[in-house]
């Protein structure tokens, strides 16, 4: 299914779970990563499925204990807003008591920074490390 | 259980979901209602067992309907931050895209509102209409 050109320019797309797109949010200030369900004119959880609404969930704890394992976050903050992009996504962002924004919400507080390199294949690298307990995820080639 | 005193302090208790409390946030810019689980000791969604994450779904799934009959937002807002509050609590927020902070979130973005006169009871008696559909929740006393 087609992402919303918004997230298609801020994302890269890291893998697929059996509902959702896993994206990377390109934004070397915190390991932040975003589910996409598949599934056409959705804007609101409610609106999923039963089925669909639980597989979310499943899929949402797997990536919260992929990133937990990978990225030792002081906190996770989990949103699904959508106020600009209307597509259903839902935010899984790492925080840290020393990241820039901290304790504030990230959105809107500091400019987004590029990764610099391919140091992005860093944080890719270490998340992958924790994800063979999901075996229903599929990296993107 | 125990609220945490920032919640207690800026919240009222609404009523009870069998596994959470319900609260309003006292800040008249917005509907604003927060999903507490009653569990020690939570501070994230996936710390919850599977049978609370399975009840929490539902709850923030039934509590997404009925402000969207009450309110008929624009947007809902879905979020479990928690930078500054640890103990486990689920934003739902009514957005519009008139609203004071749209189209960014709402934290950190306008000064809170306090409810003029009783008028948190007319947010309170548009929402009680639309939850006899809910026979599980509970209004406090």
């Amino acid at each position: 299914m087609p992402l919303h050109p918004q997230l298609a320019k801020d994302c890269l797309v890291v893998g697929h779970y059996p509902l959702c797109q896993l994206l990377l949010m390109l934004d070397a200030n915190y390991p932040w990563f975003i589910l996409v369900p598949e599934r056409a004119d959705i804007t609101e959880i409610h609106q999923l499925s039963d089925a669909d609404q639980q597989q979310l969930l499943q899929e949402s704890v797997s990536l919260s204990r992929a990133l937990e394992c990978a990225f030792a976050p002081d906190k996770l903050n989990i949103a699904a807003l959508g106020n600009i992009v209307p597509q259903l996504h839902v935010h899984h962002i790492v925080r840290y008591r020393d990241d820039p924004a901290w304790p504030d919400p990230v959105w809107g507080r500091v400019a987004r920074r590029e990764y610099p390199d391919d140091s992005r294949h860093d944080v890719l690298d270490r998340l992958g490390r924790c994800l063979p307990d999901t075996p229903e995820f599929s990296f993107a080639q």
